[in-house]
């Protein structure tokens, strides 16, 4: 009884207009790269995805398109394992230091199984959700994701600001550089989507000022609000324990302030307070370790970066198993990657930590229907079989013009944080 | 989008003829217990399972009977959160000290999902591997499970024999209280069933005898056939030591030598062979302080304890993550449940060591077509949607007579064993 058989694959590159935001890797560049893979079965049913993208990433997935070509959309076990076999077997240590992760057999992994799910539920009539054991919550909230930032709208104005923009698309160029201008950007930005929780990536100013930033959200928002900080690793053990001491009594959780296990392990006896990473565990290869030392209590898991949204469910147990959290860490994307989040996060079998996104920074959409809405913070479970949102293939096509357009193959932060600061380089401990 | 609702649940105990098999905790009874139960949609779709049965499970289905009504059969996480709501959140220590698991919300849980699985699989004409991610291979291997028994066919013969049996019917109504029974035994039920590994059953004899026994197996059968021997936890420490170093040359694995997970974690310092077990790590619950511990290579995972077919994946992915290997526990079964174990057998992502199953020892069945076909000791993977066998109704109402008529309501091997030897008394720990 073969199911539906993967008759073509389409790989469209896209670029996404991305405001100029601050983290420790340096600056985002105008455009945000994702990549847009399509499958189509013999029957001509349509199933899509959504991932981090860079032309290494592209050829991977032009590479594995023999090896899927007949494949029947069930087989999922058999597809990762051919895919494990074409790949190899990565280590977790190739990720590299930079917050986002290079591998590739998890990325194109990732975008074939979310692809599979989206034609299984349209072939079974039935929401993804529902292929993960269904849904325990409606609607999934999502956290304010504050980020430091220079004046700019990002895409064709980069750093300019486009005169008209009210409300939150005026807030979203204004420039955030200290408290104040964090502050001003949190509460437009929550005024427009409703979140209830709030999270400031950090690492990009000395320490002082980012407890600063902490504390004077605490004093806007009042103390009903959890707030979390990302130094994304960082800082050092010692600056650590020093300001993770004076706010923690403020803090929902502590992101990653310092790099590798060994050292969040270390930090976290000292504190009282919960440890977040998507940083120092981030693939099931690291768990061992990360039992062993007690390096942090809650994983931000990105369904882009451990294999699917099955292998989310897997390491869900898991997190259960060891009485860890789980929430998602999330990078600059469109509406694919946020149903496919939302499908995940509503089959958590416990209540999830409000989840990242990126969304407020994009304007653009590849989806039928243009942006998802957010009501209170939070994103309705799309009802409709597979992801239950459609690709708009005018917008990929002007989206895949916008890549051929800017020219970026792949994400270097370093690179775009020197067009501003000339000789600025990444440390991977900076303070 | 609802799916097709529960709307009607039929619980239905049976009874299997059971040859007098020895074991750690006595004899088996004439018959063992299993409950069938059937869950069928508003649409008038059946979904099937089998669990082992006793009364007071069968009182917490009938008690579940009310929280199922009108669930989605794709629901299964909220099903399993209105279950544990309700029978509360077991502790993995009510398993007790038996070799078999008196936890209800597991089993429950077991005989829905697997039910659920089953009409899931009906509705999308999917086989329920292919629900697990699909086939990862076409036959799943089994072991021959040896026990020493006494003479006697079980069921109405109890300990009688009937003269006109032949070849393997003969050959496990026999007597085998001794090696040289032992590979008698064995060679009849590896020449009917085609087995290529080998599980003896010990705790029964002190363990001079058995160790004789697994090199007398060792001796008929040559190197080549994996052996094993499960002493069901009843050896002391030194005890497992000492004959763990005689024989551990000749084993494949070694299961549950000792009781509780810090003997277990003693004596495998000692011997360098791995160890397996479905009695020291038997819940997620038990999985942290085993992975801290080092109790065991190989868990004997069982659906039927476990929490069905979905958290048993979820165990498969634990036991990568953490290096450990999986295979299957088994008590007396049918069809229903051989079928459920083959459809997760095929759908693990690695090899599973050769399961175990009781199959051979029964002659009864309760699916349409009879009884299951091994080939080379392997049980292909039904092709047909759902589990891909279905109730015979007529073999449900006898062997539901035959539990009527039987009068047992749980299994109890201490009393059995008194028949045979008054006075006989349980130990958790013998020799
Ligand atoms: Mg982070
Ligand atoms: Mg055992």
């Amino acid at each position: 009884m073969p199911g539906p058989l993967i008759k073509d694959m389409f790989i469209t590159p896209i670029a996404i207009t991305d405001p100029p935001l601050l983290n420790a890797a340096g600056l985002h560049a105008p455009y945000a790269l994702r990549t847009i893979v399509e499958l189509i079965t013999d029957d001509g049913i349509s199933g899509i995805s959504e991932i981090p993208g860079n032309s290494s990433i592209d050829e991977a997935l032009e590479l594995s398109r023999d090896l899927l070509m007949g494949k029947d959309v069930f087989q999922l076990n058999e597809i990762r394992q051919v895919l494990t076999q074409y790949f190899g077997t990565e280590k977790a240590s190739q990720r590299g230091d930079a917050p986002w992760d290079q591998r590739k057999l998890v990325h194109i992994f990732s975008a074939v199984e979310v692809a599979c799910l989206d034609i299984i539920g349209k072939v079974t009539s039935r929401p993804v959700v529902d292929l993960l054991g269904g849904k325990m919550r409606d609607r999934v909230p999502f956290a304010a994701y504050l980020f430091y930032k220079y004046e700019g709208a990002g895409g064709e104005l980069a750093f300019g600001t486009d005169p008209a923009a009210t409300g939150w698309a005026a807030a979203r160029q204004a420039a955030a550089l200290d408290p104040v201008g964090i502050v001003a950007q949190a509460k437009a930005m929550c005024q427009e989507y409703g979140f209830q929780s709030v999270k400031l990536k950090g690492g990009v100013f000395e320490p002082r000022t980012e407890v600063d930033t902490m504390f004077a959200l605490h004093d806007a928002f009042g103390p009903g609000i959890p707030l979390r900080v990302d130094p994304n690793a960082v800082w050092e053990v010692e600056t650590a324990i020093k300001y993770g001491r004076e706010m923690q009594h403020i803090l929902e959780y502590l992101e990653d302030p310092v790099r590798g296990q060994e050292n969040m392990a270390k930090v976290r006896k000292e504190l009282n307070i919960p440890f977040a990473t998507n940083m120092c565990t981030t693939s099931f290869e690291d768990i061992p370790r990360s039992i062993q030392l007690g390096s942090e209590d809650i994983i931000l898991s990105d369904h882009h970066f451990w294999g699917g949204l099955r292998s989310s469910i897997t390491l869900s147990g898991i997190c259960e198993t060891f009485g860890r959290g789980l929430s998602m860490h999330s990078n600059s994307h469109l509406g694919i990657s946020l149903a496919a989040m939302v499908h995940l996060g509503a089959a958590l079998p416990a209540v999830p930590y409000a989840l990242d996104t990126h969304y407020p920074w994009q304007s653009d959409e590849v989806i039928v229907g243009g942006r998802i809405k957010f009501e209170e913070g939070a994103v309705s479970v799309p009802t409709g079989p597979g992801l239950g949102v459609e690709l708009d293939r005018e917008a990929l096509e002007v989206l895949h013009r916008q890549y051929l357009k800017c020219g970026l193959k792949k994400r270097d932060d370093e690179i775009e944080m020197q067009k501003k600061v000339p000789g600025w380089k990444f440390k991977a401990v900076r303070w």
